[in-house]
């Protein structure tokens, strides 16, 4: 057993120097994005691409096991469509892409590219709910959204990004708040068990809730920095998109009835807090549900005889167990090699050289601890499952060390500013209920603002710790991506 | 066995009676899509979305066997990368949809949502090309494009659809040139294994080719009405792009070159081309390798004792076969069940009462030939899946049959244009290679275009069946959706 601390890879900057930058290096050097001439737009490059291919087809796993089904809406909404909901238009109208010309004519209705697709789905439920029995209605829509945004980062915030938005009709609030909830357990399981991350969720205040929703609730999960992430949101609607597009349905009594609405999603987005979260300074950690690669098999003294068989050997067995296994026998130094799936945060490494083989054995390397490990080949399925287990149960495990570490409770006005300037990450603290006091903390800090208001809130004090009227409830604060 | 020819679906108008009005009903009733308030777009529905979600699994699984990579591209391209190659703009600018207000203000730069993305990838191209080692770049994106069509019909022709563009890079024509062939059989393949469609493919010509390609192949099936349907094309740049874009790369030589580029694409079009080559009075037939339920299973006599046991018994039997299964345990008549899957083209209907339970049999009909077989329970798996093999083989014996009754052969100018106008489907007849006799044929016949110069042409006469000049090619003509 062995283990190497030293920096393998030189080119990206390190974490304490400049955060920023080093994302920046990560997202580059591990070739998962590059820029195009497209203001604010990103390119998805093959591993990057991967890592969402991943994501969809365990999340469009988990939806459609409890009864979602795929639908594609046209990527274009009217102006007139887009503002039947006053306050839906009013949120999304000024960061709108409009097409106005189409097919060398202007057009004689301006189109807004889709934002999000509340009103095109309300659109066709109209058409295709009229009694109870159309009920519930469980849709999803995987595809790309724009909102025109004035700085922009990799996969946090770009003008064009892809997600999934689920989109349900209900016959009864109960119901529908039970799907809103429902889906924002869907996706903390998600980021538990696929993306490594512990992340904190709540309903979000008045204030920060989504245009049109009666409820919002989020996930955040906090970065290696301390700096929180929207991950996800799931929103209940109430019938207020009904009323205003008339969608009815005639009840089990016979009486016609407005439907109960919810909408949620999660985004490209999700990337960004992967490389945030468990990234080190010699680029990403993958959590092994989602890695494009699992396994690299890098082979030792390649040349020799019997050693690129014996690799293929290996390959080919872990293949055999549906494993994403990649053999790298390129000409490329041993040294390069592991740097570079070292950057590329491939969990674990497999090394295979003339003296192994010797010993009917190979060496597996944890992406995260580094730890070597020797196994016997004839168990070497069950140790590559065993380690990749292990790189999972560390990561959730770092991770929750750090926001536990990161998260402070402040019980007076004091405290809070003082912990906002000098410790990053989460403050827990009491709130009146006012979004003036929401305002205010956000405005002293320069941008520390409500996360959520946790599902099991604890007492930290009876007052709010801006204003000091009696508090309402305990909310999670923090600054945001 | 028994068979049994009524037409099932009364709300279906006849193929004979009004083919476009029976495609219209057909996309309707079998709810694949719905319409929009946005011109010329249309919803894919999900019993619609499924069949391209089956569709997209297959062939992307056969692109990563070949090696290829997924990306993602922006949706918008500037003007001025989109004017960068000469003569695709000129094909493309006519039909792009542009942006041009962004959050409120007015861009400085109009956008074009992508028609297609050879210009974003080279632009990409540019970056990441440097060496013969960075080469080939095999890459795919599935995303929806825009065209701003005139006239629109779901699945054939709508401003915005799905599709998979593939954009390749090699280092030398040759290996470039193999790749637009190897795509091309892809298509031809996956039309056949998992359409069922038997399509001819081959090259177009000069006039039909696609914007800034060298050389364009087609794969071209033909409906049921004899009329064709372009079904995919696949592109060989030669480095036209490569030049305009300034992408290149150091040879082996140590020479720097321009590499050879390719492109390739089919779209949710192919969904019209199933259901118009496969559909018939009663509605939809889907080929079993695409359709979202494969096997329906409907109780007879359902409330009796232990047939919903003994159903729900045979679901999970299939089901853990891997196969699409679905019960319909809903209070509708059996009549309603029977003829709302025969309308939704589901392959196989499974039938089991109490009778059947008594013979420990079933009964399986076929959606093609409405054959009804009775079989032992002891080897459903078996009978299930020889009958959707049968479907299968079925689909493509009926559309192989009906293009050899629907292909003709012109050997003068005369017999040409009175097949063109009393026989629908293709005629094949020789061509000098000039482009006035296709226009001059288009204009006689009303829309009969030349469809492909076929791999393997046959020698019908020596002298344009046009012009009357010596003629270099056999050519497929045809009209087309």
């Amino acid at each position: 057993m062995a283990k190497d601390n030293k920096k393998m890879v030189e080119q990206i900057t390190s974490m304490d120097v400049d955060f920023a930058q080093w994302y920046t290096d990560v997202v580059k050097k591990a070739e998962l994005m590059d820029y195009s001439s497209v203001k604010g737009c990103m390119i998805f490059r093959p591993y990057g691409y991967a890592i969402w291919e991943n994501i969809q087809k365990d999340l469009d796993a988990r939806f459609k096991a409890l009864g979602h089904e795929n639908v594609y809406m046209p990527m274009f909404i009217p102006e007139s469509l887009l503002q039947k909901e006053k306050d839906h238009v009013e949120g999304f109208a000024p960061e709108c892409a409009w097409v106005t010309i189409g097919g060398q004519n202007k057009l004689s209705e301006k189109l807004c590219v889709r934002p999000t697709s509340e009103t095109l789905f309300c659109e066709h439920f109209k058409n295709v709910i009229q009694s109870y029995r159309d009920l519930p209605k469980l849709y999803n829509q995987w595809c790309s959204v724009v909102r025109w945004e004035k700085t922009t980062r990799p996969f946090l915030r770009t003008s064009e990004f892809l997600w999934q938005e689920g989109h349900t009709m209900h016959e009864t609030e109960e119901e529908a708040r039970e799907e809103t909830l429902r889906m924002l357990k869907v996706y903390e399981d998600f980021y538990l068990e696929a993306l490594a991350i512990p992340a904190v969720t709540g309903q979000k205040t008045e204030k920060e809730k989504f245009a049109g929703a009666e409820a919002t609730y989020t996930i955040e999960p906090m970065m290696h920095n301390g700096v929180a992430l929207q991950g996800g949101t799931t929103h209940y609607f109430g019938d207020g998109f009904a009323k205003a597009f008339d969608i009815t349905f005639t009840g089990r009594d016979n009486q016609v009835r407005y439907p109960h609405q919810t909408s949620w999603g999660v985004s490209t987005r999700m990337i960004g807090a992967i490389i945030m979260t468990h990234g080190d300074d010699n680029g990403l950690i993958l959590p092994p549900a989602i890695a494009p690669i699992q396994v690299v098999i890098v082979p030792i003294a390649q040349h020799k005889e019997g050693v690129l068989d014996k690799a293929n050997e290996l390959y080919d067995r872990l293949k055999a167990q549906g494993l994403r296994v990649k053999l790298d026998d390129s000409d490329q130094s041993t040294g390069w090699k592991f740097s570079q799936y070292e950057m590329k945060g491939v969990p674990v490494r497999l090394e295979i050289g003339p003296k192994d083989m010797e010993n009917n054995s190979c060496v597996l390397v944890s992406r995260v601890t580094r730890e070597k490990k020797f196994v016997s080949l004839d168990n070497l399925e069950e140790e590559v499952k065993a380690m990749l287990a292990q790189v999972h149960d560390e990561l959730v495990a770092r991770a929750t060390a750090n926001r536990i570490d990161k998260t402070s409770d402040a019980t007076t006005h004091e405290e809070f500013l003082s912990i906002a300037e000098n410790k990053p990450g989460f403050i827990r603290a009491m709130w009146c209920g006012d979004s003036a006091c929401e305002d205010q903390l956000k405005d002293e800090t320069g941008g520390v603002k409500s996360r959520c208001i946790p599902f099991v809130e604890d007492h930290l004090s009876d007052v709010c710790v801006c204003c000091g009227k009696p508090a309402k409830h305990m909310v999670i604060w923090g600054r945001q991506y």
